[in-house]
């Protein structure tokens, strides 16, 4: 997780899930990583990065709207949402953007 | 920057910025804080969003590509575009995005 997602040709999307957790957050990093092993196997991911400090920003990266919505709906997935609203998360917010370009520096 | 830039009403475009630092990176934060506290000032700005560990994430939201185009231009700007090139990044990526759609969970 300490890469960054180069490479990738616009036009694909982008989903950015931004939050902040609750105090207990017992069982979150273990889900995250199973998570980010699990989207790497879908059809149409294209890559991942994720920081978090006072909030977490993950933006994931894919083929297409169609791949995400699939991705949404992958049962272990649905399983980790659900504990996501329970348990870990104050707020959240997901946006789902179309990359029309990028600029990439240093590679 | 503890806070998510929620309430915006989609469609509205995305600055994603990822990056990865060297390891002498003076000057950096206060340069950030100057810049957040710039780019509130223009026009067209909605909202902004940052974290950074490992690699940094900061996400600006903005009314249209002309709002984008505009601050990429600000001197002020530029300048901390440069010394981010000779000195504090490592690697970036910048992408922008159209934001189709939202979802907040929280507020």
């Amino acid at each position: 997780m300490s890469q960054l997602a180069n490479s990738l040709k616009p036009p694909y999307y982008a989903v950015i899930f931004s939050s902040t957790l609750k105090e207990n957050i017992k069982g979150y990093e273990e889900m995250g990583d199973l998570m980010i092993e699990l989207a790497q196997k879908q059809e149409g991911f294209l890559g991942i990065e994720s920081a978090m400090n006072e909030i977490g920003i993950t933006v994931s990266y894919w083929q297409d709207l169609d791949s995400i919505k699939k991705w949404k709906v992958v049962s272990e997935h649905r399983i980790a949402q659900e504990k996501g609203y329970s348990e870990w998360y104050k707020t959240f917010i997901v946006r789902i953007a179309k990359v029309e370009r990028e600029y990439e520096f240093g590679f």
